[in-house]
Formats: C-alpha cells, sequence, structure tokens
C-alpha cells in the first residue's frame, strides 16, 4: 500500500514545515510533536519520506551507507572493502518505528547470540539505530520513554553516530537520522534537559471547522478504499514539493544569515531567558533551511518570526509570575522583539 | 463441546451489535465491553466466532494463511512456497483468549528455544498473534494488562501486521483479528490514549426484570445439561444470522456515506469535543456496516444516532462542570445535534 | 497416619454442608472458608477427601485419567495409546496442597529441564494442576496469593483443562478439581472479580461453649494419640456418609428445580443487587446438589434458604448505608424475600 | 571450644523452661524469644543441645535418619536399603543456625548443579532443614525474615516432612526439628497468623540487679579464657539435668490430663478471646510435659499457672481499650479465672 | 609507596586509641568511627596496619593460615596436608578494603565458574573475607552498606568463621579480622541492633586550631612529596609503638580485672540503661586491653573513665527527655557512677 | 573534524582556568561544572585535550602505558615484558565519554565472555576506566548517575588504580585521569560526601551581552561549516598556550608555598566551616598549580583569592540562616579573612 500523500495532508502547517526543515537539514536536530490523539502526526512521517528522493546504499550494509561515504566510518564497509562495497542499490529513506517497550539492546544493538553460541565469535547485530540511518527514527508517545532511552537516542541523533559499549563489544557505526517524537503533554512531561535537545517543538491540534473535519475523514476513506487511485491524483503536488527539498538542499551552503538575524536571534532569546545558545543556534540553522526552502539568498526576520515558536518554546523556563502557554509567551516575545 | 448459540443470548443488544458490525468490517477497530461480572461476555464472542462461516486455511501455516492471500506476506509460506502451500484445508475461526499472566514472548511469539538449542538455528517460534490470524483475540480484564501489552495489541491489530525486534529475530507476519476486551471500570481504567485507539466501546449490565433473569439462568442450564439439543433449537436462527453476516460483508464496498451523514459525524464530535478525528472517523466506518447489515445501500443518519453511544463513549474528555456519564453525553449530544 | 474422620469434626456445620455440595457437584465451583485461625480447615478437607470413594486411575497417567475418559483429552493417554492406556488401579482422591510461595512454573506445569538438557528434546513436566485432577486443591491464605495465580486457578477449575502457553510448550491437560481456599479477612481481601468465582463461601469460627471447645481438643489429643484408634470408632459413621454421597451423585442428574425456586432465586439476587447472574446460577446448583444429598426429588424453597447464605456473602456489593456485615444483609434478605 | 554449660546459665527462666518442654515435647511447635540484644539466647539453644543425649543415625544419610525409623520415609534411605542403611553412628544433637540471607534453595534443598553439569542427572541437593533433622533450627531475628520464609519453616517444622516442589524435584523427607526463633519487638512485627504457629513465647531481658549482672559477666570471662575447666565445673549439674530430660521423655506418654485442667484452659482462652483452638492445645501439651519434667504423673493447675504466659501471650488480639501489654493480660486472666 | 606513619597522624586521639585496643584484643569486636569528611579514617587503618609486626603464612593459603594453627581449620590446608602445609613466608599484616557495590559472592566467596566451566568441579573460590583474615577490613561509610551484608560481616567478625552455605556449596573457613567501618551520622543511621554488635565507636571531627590544621597539611604534603624521606624521619617512634603493642599482646592474659571494676562497668550500664549485656563485657575487655597498653598488671577504675565513651556511646536508648547527645550523656554518667 | 580550539572558547574564564589547573596538576582531583544547558562544557574538555602534547605510548596496551613507567604498574605490560613492551607510539590525550546507561561492567572492565567461551579462559576485558588512563573522563549530568557509580569513579581518580574485584577476577591497572562531571543543580543534587571528594568546582552561565552571545553563534557556525579553516585562524594562540602548560607541570615541583598562605588557607576554611582538611589540601594545591601557569616561584594570597570560589564551593554546609548562595559565602569569607 503506497503511503498518504504528504501534500494531501489537510492543514497542520506548523507540523509539515518543521518536518520540511529537517528534511533539508538534518543538523538542526530531532522534531517534537505536540497534540491531540488521532491527528495524523504518524501518518505525516511515513508520507515525508516517501515523498523524499531515494538514496543509493551498499548492496548488504546493515546500516545503509552510502557509496559515496568513506567505507571506515561503517564497520561493515571497512571490513568488505573493494569491490564488495561497490555494489549500491536504490532504496527508499528509510522510516523506523521505535516500539514500545523495545529494550535497549534492539535499539542499540547487541551481541549476536546466534554466532556468539554456533561459531563462538563476539559479532555485532545491529539494531533500529543502524536502520534508521539516513532516514527518521519514529518515537509514538516519547514522554512515555524512560529518560535514559530518549537522552541515548538524541545523543546518537547530534552526534550521528552510535557507539557501543556492550557486553564486550567496542564500536562504532553510522546512525544519522532525524529523531522525531510525538507526545501528549497531559501524559506525563519530559525533563527540560531533554526537551532543550530537541531542534523543533511544534503542536497539532484537532481541527474545529466542520468542512475541515469532513475533508480530512473524506481523504482518509478515499485513500483507504482506493490508495493507488487516490496517490495518483496527488502525484503532481508530490514531484514539486520533491523538487523544491532537493533545490533547498542544494541551496543551503550559500544562503546568508546577516548580522542584523543574529543579534534578533540573540534579542529573542534574551527576552524569553533561554538556558545556554541552543535556541539561537536553533533559530539561525531553520531560518537559513528555510529561506532555502523559499528559494532565497538570504535569511531575513521573517523567516525568523515564522520559525521562532516551533524553535524556541520548548526552551522556556517555567515563569510562575506568567501563567500564559509558551507558544503566547513565545509570540509575545516576537511582537516585541520583532515587530513587524 | 459445541458452542452456545449467539442468537440466544438473552438482551444485551449493544453488545451484539458491536460485535456484529466488527464481523462485518474488522478495520473499525478493536471492541472494548464494559460491565459487570458474570454477564456473558466471553460466551458472546466464541458464540459470534462459531457462527460465522469456516475458513480456509493453508495447511500448516502457523498463522492460518488464506491460500489466496500473497505468499509473500507471510514468512511460513514464502519460505513453503509452490505445492506445499497450495494445499489448504477448512478450519473454524479461530478465537484465542489471552491468558492472565501470558508474557510478552508467548503472546508475540519469540525464539524456539528447542531449535537453538539442538540445531543451533535462530527460528522463530509463533505466539497467541500469529494463532489469532483471521479470528478473535478475547482479552478478559483488559485494564489490569500492562499499557504496554496492550498498545503492542493494538499497533497489531490496527495494522493486520506483527513486527517482530527481539532475541536477534527481525520478521513480520500476517496478524489481521478483532481485538475484544472486556472490563470492570470499577477495578482502574484504561489510559486515554488507548482507550481511544478502540474503534467501539459497549456497556453489559445485569438484566433487572425477573423474568429476563429467569429465562437466562434456564437458557445457561439447559444447554450445560445437554449442549446438543440447545443447539439444535437455534439452528435456524444461526444459520438466518451467518447469511446476513455474509451479505453484508459483500455490500459493503458498494454501500454509501453521504457527505449529510458525514456532516453530522462532524458535529456531534464537535459537540462532544472529542480530540482528533477517530471518532468521525469511526461513525462514518460502522454506519457503514450497520447499513450493510440492514441491507441498505446507504448509511443514514439513523445508523449514525445506533452506533454513536458504541463509537463516541470512550472518547470523552472528562469534563468537571458535568457530572452526568459518558452515556448520558454521548446521548444529549446525539438529541440536540441529530434530532429525530 | 489416617487422615482425622470427617464424622469427627466438631460443630462447623457450614462448612462441612459446603464440601460436601462441592463433592456431590463439582461443577458449583470452589469453596471459600473465611475465619479464624486454628479452627481445623486444612482438616476437613483432608477429611472429606478421605471419605470419599477411591477411583480407578491410568497407571502411569500423571493426571490421573479415568480409564474410561476419552484418551484423546489427555496428552499422556493420547500418546500412550491401546493397552498402555488400559492398565488402571486404584487410588484415594489426590488432595493437593498449594505451598505458599509456590511458583507458577509448579503450579501449571514447566518445562522438563532434565529431557531438555539430556536428550535436547522440549517435553512437559506436570505440575500442581496435573495431580490435582479428580480431587481438591487447597490453598491455605488465599488471600496472600498473588491475583494472577488465583485467577488462573479459578480458571482452571471452571474450564477443567489446564491451558499451557510458555516455554515454548502448547498443549492443554485436564485439570478437574474443587478449589478449596481459606482465608483470614483481617489480612487483605480479595478482588470482587475473585470472589465472585468462588461457588461457595462459608464462615468458621472459634466454638464459645466450653464443652465444646473441650470435646475438640479431647477429640483431637485422642487422635494423635492413637490415631487407628481413634478412627475405628468413627468408622460406622463414615461408612455412612459415604453412601450418602455416592447415592446423591447418583441422583443429581434427575433432581428437578422448579420454576418457583429459580424465581425465588432472582428474586434475591435482585434484592441484594449482585452483579450478573452468578448468584443465581449457583443457587440453582446448590440447591439441586442438597435436594440430592436429602435424597429428595425435587429442589425446594427450603434448601435456598439453606444455601443462600454460603452461595450469596461474597457477592454482594459494599454498600455505605448498611453497616450490616454480609451474613446479616443475606438473612435479612431470605427473611424478607423467603418467609418461611 | 566445648558449648557454654545450659545449667551455667544466670537467670531467664521462663526461656529455659519453655526449651527443656520443647525439648521433652517437640510437638508443642516452636518456641520464639522475645528480647533484649546480648542476652544470650543463641547460647541457651547451643547450651541445650550440647546438653541432651547423642542421637544414633545412619552413616551417610544427609538426613541423620535414625536406624530405627521407617528407611521408606527418607528418600537416602530407601534408596540405599539393606546393609548400606544398616551402618550407623553416634552423633550430637544437629543446631542448624539459619544464616540471614540464606536463599530459600539452601533452606529448602535444590537441584544439584554439579550432577545436572556433569553427568545430566536431576538430583535433589539437600538444605538446612534436612540437617536440621532431629534437632534445632535456629532463626536470629525472626522479625527480619520474609514472611514466607517463616511460613515455610513453621509448615515443615510441624509437619516433620519437607516437601519439595521446585526445578523439576518433587520429593519429601524428614525434617523433624524444633524451630527456635528470636526477635527484638522493636524492630517491626510477625503477623499474627505467624505468631500463632509458634507453640510457646517467652520475654528474656537485661537483669537489673548489679549482683546478676556481675555473675554473667564474670561466668562468660570465665568460660572464654578456659573453656574446658568451666565446663567441669558444671558438668555435674548438667548429667543430672540430661537425667531429668530423659525421664520425662520416658513418662511423657503416660501423664493425664484431668478434665478440670482441660476446662481450665478453655475457660482461660475463651476469657483471652484467642482465635481457634491452638492455645488450649498448646496449654494441654505443655502442662503435660511440665508435669513430665517434674516427675509427676498429672498435669494440674499449677503446671497450667506456669507456662500459660508462654502459651498464650503471643495469641492474643490487640485491645484498643486495654492497653496493658500480653504478659500483663495473660497474667490477669490467669489470676481471674485461676485463682490460687 | 610507603603507608603515612601511624605515629604521624596529628591529633584524633580516641580513634587511635580505640584501633591500638583492636590491635591487642581483636576480640573486643569491630571498631566504629563516626565523623566528617576528610578526617583521614582510612590512612589511619592503614597506618596502623603498616606499623604492626609483620605475620608468617602458609605459601598459596588463600586464607594466610598461620603455620602453628590447626591445619583442619582451613579447607586449604586441611586437603594440602603435610609438607605443602610446612611451607611459610613473612607477609604484611591484610588490610582489605570492602568497595562500595561489593556484591555479596565477593565478599563471602563464590563458586569457581572458570574450575566449573572448564573441569566441571565445584570449587570454592574464596572472597574478600578470606582475604582479610588475620588483618583488617575496613568499610567507608558502613551505612551505606545494606543491613544484611553488615549483619553478615559482624557475624563473621564475632566468630572469626566464614559460613558458606550458597550455590550447592557447603564450608566453613578461619576469617579472625578486625572489623572498621566509618560513617558520616548525617547519611542515615545503622540499625541500634547492628550498632550494639561492634566493639568500639569512636568519633573524629576537624581540629579547630589554625596551628593544628596548618600541621595536618603540611604532613600531607611532605608525605606525598617525600614518602620515603618523610617516613624515615618518624622510623624510631614507629619502631617504639610496635614494641609496645607486642607487650601489651602478650600481657593481656595476665592482666587482671578486679570486681570493682567489674561492678563499676555494670553500675555504668544500669545507670545509661544499655540493652543486655554487651555494654559489660566490652567495658571489661577493652580496659583489660588498655591496662596491657599501660603496661599495668590490673585494669583499673581509670582505664574504664578512658575507655567508656568509645565503648557505650552506641549502646543508649533514645531518650526523648534527654536530649544531649550520646558522648555527654556518657560523660554524664562516668562522672556521677565513677566520680574521679 | 578537528576539535574547536579552546582559545576559541568565549567567556567562561572560571571554567577554563580550572581545566587548565587540573591539566598542570592532575592531583588537585576531578572538576565538577554547574551550570545551565547548552553552555559548552564538552566542548572544552574536548578542547582542552586537543590542544595537550601527544603523548607516548606502549603499542597494544589497552591502558596506554607510557613506555617509561614501570611495567610491573600494568598487567598487560608485566605480562609482554621485554621488546613486546619497548614498542611505542604517539597518541592524543585520550577523552572518554561516559554514555549515560553504560553499565558497571564496561566502566570498570569484566570477563571476557568471547575468551571465556572459546577458550575457557578467565580473562579480563578492560573497560572505559583503562582507555581513560593518562587523559580525561567526562560525565555529562554527573547528578543523574547512580551514587555507586560515582563514588567507585571518584576513588579510582584519587587513587590512579582501577581494582577490580568481580566474576572472579582479582586485579589491578593504572588509571590515573581527569574526571570532569557536569551537572545541572536543578536536578538533584550529589550527596556532600560526593561533592566534597571533587577537587574544584566551577559555574557556568549564558552570557547575557548581546555581542558575546553573536560571537559564540558566529564562531560555533564558522567551526561547522569550515572547521580547518576555523582552527588555522587559531593555532598560534592554541601553541602559546601549550607552551605555558608544558612550562608549568616542569615549574610544578619547585613551586614554594610559603606558611602564610597555609595560614590563610586554614583561615578561609575554618570561616566558612568546612568539613575535614580536603578545602586546606586543595587550596594549597591549586594555588601551587595557579602559580606555575603564571610563571611565578612562589604560590601567594592573591592565587588563593583567585581560586578560592572553586575550591571551596561545594565543600560548604547548608547554614539555614544564611541564605545567600555559596559562590556569595566564599566571595565573603574571602572578602574578611584575605583582604586585597
Amino acid at each position: 500500500m503506497p503511503a498518504f500523500p504528504f501534500t494531501a495532508i489537510v492543514a497542520q502547517e506548523e507540523m509539515k514545515r518543521a518536518l520540511l526543515i529537517a528534511a533539508v537539514d538534518p543538523t538542526v536536530g530531532g522534531v517534537l510533536v505536540f497534540g491531540d490523539r488521532g491527528t495524523g502526526k504518524s501518518t505525516a512521517i511515513r508520507a515525508l519520506a516517501a515523498l523524499l528522493p531515494k538514496i543509493r546504499a551498499v548492496v548488504d550494509c546493515p546500516y545503509s551507507c552510502s557509496p559515496d561515504s568513506p567505507a571506515s566510518d561503517c564497520p561493515h564497509c571497512a571490513q568488505a572493502g573493494g569491490k564488495a562495497r561497490g555494489k549500491s542499490h536504490t532504496i527508499p529513506v528509510p522510516v523506523v518505528d521505535l516500539p514500545l517497550g523495545a529494550t535497549e539492546d534492539r535499539v542499540v544493538g547487541a551481541l549476536d547470540l546466534e554466532r556468539a553460541l554456533t561459531r563462538g565469535e563476539k559479532a555485532f547485530e545491529p539494531g533500529l539505530l543502524a536502520r534508521a540511518n539516513r532516514g527518521f527514527l519514529y518515537i509514538d508517545e516519547v514522554n512515555l520513554l524512560e529518560d535514559h532511552l530518549v537522552d541515548l537516542l538524541l545523543d546518537v541523533a547530534a552526534s550521528g553516530v552510535n557507539t557501543v559499549e556492550r557486553e564486550g563489544l567496542s564500536l562504532r557505526h553510522p546512525a544519522r537520522f532525524v529523531l522525531v517524537g510525538s507526545g501528549n503533554p497531559e501524559e506525563g512531561e519530559l525533563r527540560p534537559q531533554l526537551l532543550d535537545r530537541f531542534g523543533l517543538a511544534c503542536e497539532v491540534g484537532t481541527p474545529t471547522e466542520i468542512a475541515t473535519r469532513i475533508e480530512v475523514v473524506r481523504r482518509r476513506d478515499a485513500y483507504e478504499r482506493d490508495p493507488d487511485g487516490f496517490c495518483a491524483t496527488h502525484a503532481a503536488s508530490e514531484r514539486a514539493l520533491q523538487k523544491r527539498i532537493v533545490a533547498a538542499r542544494e541551496r543551503l551552503g550559500t544562503v546568508a544569515v546577516p548580522d542584523a538575524v543574529l543579534e534578533a536571534a540573540a534579542k529573542l532569546c534574551l527576552a524569553l531567558g533561554t538556558d545556554g545558545l541552543r535556541g539561537e543556534l536553533t533559530l539561525m540553522r531553520t531560518a537559513r533551511a528555510l529561506a532555502a526552502l523559499d528559494g532565497a539568498e538570504t535569511a531575513g526576520i521573517d523567516h525568523l518570526r515564522q520559525i521562532a515558536p516551533s524553535a524556541l518554546r520548548h526552551r522556556l523556563r517555567r515563569n510562575p509570575l506568567d501563567e500564559s502557554g509558551s507558544t503566547a509567551r513565545v509570540a509575545r516575545a516576537v511582537a516585541e522583539v520583532l515587530p513587524a
């Protein structure tokens, strides 16, 4: 069954923008999506991955290495070497679901018991982090995961490398992926330390317009009754969006971020009292990625304005004197610091 | 001992309707049955399964694959291939009980220890999810199960696929079943996140009419003293109901759901403030299945009215200002939004 | 040392009647005995079992199958088949104690480790449930057992079959037994869900008459100092009671339960507000068994009156406005609904 | 180093009497000793065991079976049979300490891993219960032991048989011993259910007389500096006490307990409201044993008076209206019911 | 690096005296040192051990047995026997640190896995208790250790024997050592039951005189910069103290403790209301050891006065009406009972 | 990618000074860095390590032993001996991250399972402590680590030796490293016992000047976009700082600490009421190291003033009457005791 088309998703603009930015520049860090149940978060990730151009990968490499990456970065390719490594094929961008209750050993990888028992060899059995390399790792209800596992996932996502130190194994393998977590703020919260390490945080809600609701239900039904027919009607818009992403990736390296934008970002963070400088670094990177998606050569204050809620709402300290929500506080700061 | 006949079950109309709908369209999601102990919930599931037409299944396939399904969807049939897969026989619709205290490995399946020890092979030993394929999985007192297991079961029920990532095993097998859970609301509740993922939720109670109570006890005693004789007296009504289900399944694909019905569903959900759009999707699907059972070609507002309590009562947010129960709140909303 | 004679037990009439009913019709469900420590609960079970006629069992069958039962119901007898199965001998009715701290694997049965290690075979090692087949399973302080184990025992007792799903084993074996649990209500209670699944619940207390107390102590001392002599003095009354039980078993199938009795049972349950219909089913069955013990051909209102406290006291909901105990509430309802 | 002589123990009369009674009639049940730290409880047990006449035991039998006991009662002797069983030697009465943190498998016995691994045999490795057979099992700070282990020990002590159901093992072996537990009431209490199963409970305290204290310290120092010399000075009194015990054991079977004594015991228990009849049974047995120690042919009211505190103080219900301690309450009841 | 010299330790007189007493008479029981962090507790133990004369030990014996001890007391020497046992060498007094997080099996000893796996033999692998034999076992922050491990260590320290009952092993080996525990009273306390089993308890504090503090820092720095030079300057005082200890050990057996001293000890304990008689026994033994260190032939009241705080402060019951600390309460009792 | 240059770090002077001191004299103990998230703590450690001169290490030695150290100190080099040990190469100073969730066995080292299984040998598999030898061990969020692991790390860091007592292994290997821990005081605190064992504790904060913030973000971006180019522009300052460190290390042995400085340190600690004398020892050592970095021959009061906050702020007792923070309290004491 083909994935639901990204361009057929009704509303939820903030989430779609955050995902597109992460697709253009994965270094902005993971994306956290908060909000009501049943609002299509998981569908959107699959839709985005299906939209992205396929990638070339070394045949049999459990990390789906690009044939253009240094073989030495990958324990499999380093060992295969030469011709063995030369063979590559085209695969879809991986999307890996972290199932609830997945154990640390299946996430990180573990000793290959079969080989240990039958051949007495200490071999590594790659885990979900290996499979997610070059793609997306999706965690539903990330707030229900144990803290240390979230921390571990954020570490790996940040460094692009999975360092394994367990059961006598000691190795590193590439694990570059966009971490996407969804959560329901009513069911326990993430620690501030963890929140701060996600690049972007966006909110999704149930649409309140009857027409929008009917449209969502109708599209969902149409898709489920005839997936191929439904996808065909969105093929053109999908191709267009794919081209826009590819172009943005190419343009990214040359988009300038002028000092005025950096200063505006710093003022915004100072006004909101975010800890450390991750807020500013994220604002700079996402403004640049957004500019690239817009086809602009320079990131501007307007890009900052658009992305500020997603980049900052999860970095605020609780202010006992200010009972407004994070989104409202960011909006107010934007209005004051960056008046239109 | 033959199962108690479905058509001999006294009263409990809401539960019977919900089970029939799930039998016609398993994609409406699991059925949750709340209510008093000793009201025959488990009997009803077995009764329904016994009523359904037998199915053809590949001989020796632990997943009871249909000989008409793609062999590639099933790890057993894919390996067997050719003639081996060709052999099929007729079996009753499976009903699997999840015993209290069942461990995750027996539910999901696990490494086959015997083969691992004797032949050094890493083979998969299918679990209860495999056995439930194409049938029913019944969980008594689902509210006593650990959340992560409920979640896992709902995931599998929703996707129809069991994805195994454990003990170095990594495989997928078909696991299409109707999940039926019973619970006593007085013994701890399910998390809203989990409730919402069940398609239908119905309530059963102890009958309060003396005549009904005597009738239940008398039928139960008659059945236990002479199961075959008792079943014979209900054979005709059982055959009639089976025909009705088979006809509804065939008609399902062509039943229309007009925009007025979708709009009514959306208004209902909006009035009740359900999160996300699962409420509307379920209303649409169950109205369609009910229409099919009724032999209608179009789902109507009246179908919505009938099914709304089962489809929505478990999706309401707790409203501190409204102390009436969920059922009453749904009824009130139906009366306001869909006046007769 | 021979068991203490059942007919030598002083007082405790309610408990003795409940045990006799279960001996006549094991389908009435388990018996729960509440009350003071040191009141001879365990002695009574052993006494009853010793009183019952010996049974014929297939030699070497770990489930003590009757040679008259279908061989296919038993994993051992099915495999033995033919002549091997034909050999039978006479054994006493089994009484199995569930030791505190017994692990689930010893109760249910488990993988036979010795055969797994030495012969690489996955064989089943039957547990206490196997040994209890056709007899009694006694649990002292059932309220201290883990809920899931009580639930499992009640499941097996109700169905007469032990379904094993663990360690890669998957089998069913006969496990028809009367479950008898004792408990001290002061040490934590059973969940209502579990209470309701016991057929009968009776109360025992320390006798308050000096003469009775001395009689108990004197009989106990006489028995301990000269067991054989003591038993000899009760041999005749034991034989008489055995005959009565055997006769009642034979008569059970033909005892009628008139509609007036069913209606009275329903009214009683309605007056007490018991959930579900297990109360009525139990009243019907126990009235029938009691009639059979009395040598009557029809169960009457008087039988209901006698058995109502044992059949209903554990099925009442807590009524905050009625502080009288369960026994008093049942007595009041009996007085109102079934005036003498 | 020889044990400290029992007759050299200063004061602590109640404890010494309770231990002597248990030595004469082990069926009175375990002895519980409550009281201050450092009051020589452990010393007293060892002293008593050293005082008792040595016993004859089958050579190599891990249960120290008597050559006169039926070989069929013991898994070792049953297997050895014939001549092998015939060899016996003389050994001291065993005293086994249950070390804090002893695991259930070392107490009960367990699978013999060495034989399982090297010879693939499922053999039983006897535990501390085996070693305690025919002697004493001492548990310091019994209130710190897990309830289920105390329960298990009391079960075995009461029945004289250790029934093993674990790791695929299923056997019974003799385990007749006097259970002696010490405890500090300030560190958590035993459940009433457990307390009630000990036969006797006595209190020990730190002597408050200077002269007594000096005498204790002086004897202890004398013993530690010259154990053999110290023991020599008490040899005669030790021999005398041994003779008294041996005589009491022989006389025990013929000591009468008149009805007046039974009635007094019942009145005492009724006055104190003890649950069940264990109180009366213990009073009868201990009065008989005390009479035997006194060389009397009939147990009298005076014996009851002496032993009542030890036999009853641990069987009282907490009485919120009576704040006096258990010992005082028993004393008061004795004064009222059995006036001197 | 040579150990810091005992005689170079500045101040902390109470701790030094307690350690010297334990070195002279290890049967006084363990030493507990309470007080501030960074006050050189660990240094003092090492210093004392380095000061003591080296000991002769059987070569290869894991328990460092003395060649003069009975070979039968040691599982190694008993097996080695004859000449093998005859070989001995000179070793320093062992000091064993119990690392935080040490598992019970490393403390007590455990099954030797290597031999079990490679040779199928059930051999014992000695633990830290074996290594501490004839020396010191030091536990930093003993109050953070689990109670049952402290209890076990005190048991072994008191009996001088390690009794192993685990993993099918059953053996005893010599384990005579002085247990020294340090603790910070602010971080959770030991149970009174455990406190009472330590022989001596002393307090250390941070010096408050500037000159003393500078002296400590200066000596520490001098020692760290030139260990050998620093030790050389204290060699003479170390030799003198060693001689004094050796002389005291020889004299210990002949030092008298007159009745007046025993009576004074009893009065002191009675005044303070210590439980049991361990207080008096410890006072007697430590007064004797102190007299021996002083070269006296008789222990006197003055020795009692000096040692009373260390011997008693950890044996007081909490007195809600007396808020002064333990040390002050002991001092007051000494002033009243033993006026100078 | 080359490390970010140490000299390119903007602001955070206290942290940089503490790290430089630890680089000059590792015996000052670990460095604890408290403060906001995202302030570049991890970057600074890596930067410092990259700045230090490379070290010579024995080829294949898992502990990276210096060829000049005694071979006997290292289990690997002791075994290799002779020529094998002679071979050495040049390696960067190791920096080891302790990953969250690292198990004790990977930190300490463990039994080499592969060799145990395939060759039946009990060999040691070195852990992270081995790898950190001669370098830095960095723990992010040290306050989230279990206490016993922090304790263990501090023990090893203090002694420079890792003592392994587990799984039947018993060995010691060199583990000399600077322990650097970062923590967020808002997320639970370290126990005072642990805090006190760190040599230095410094605070980092988010810069509040717009210009500084922009400079940090700009440098970070410049480094990430062109690492090599960025490093080239800081090469000269890096070389200069390296020379300064090397010179300070050489000078360290000869820097004098006059009595006036020791007295000032003692007064400071006395004024602040720090427990024990670790405060004074640290002040002395860090003043000496700072003097060495300054090229001075004598440590002065001014060095004390500079380093006092880092050396003392984590050693203060909570003073309920003084609500000012630790840093303010140290500053006040410095102003009083050491007026400028």
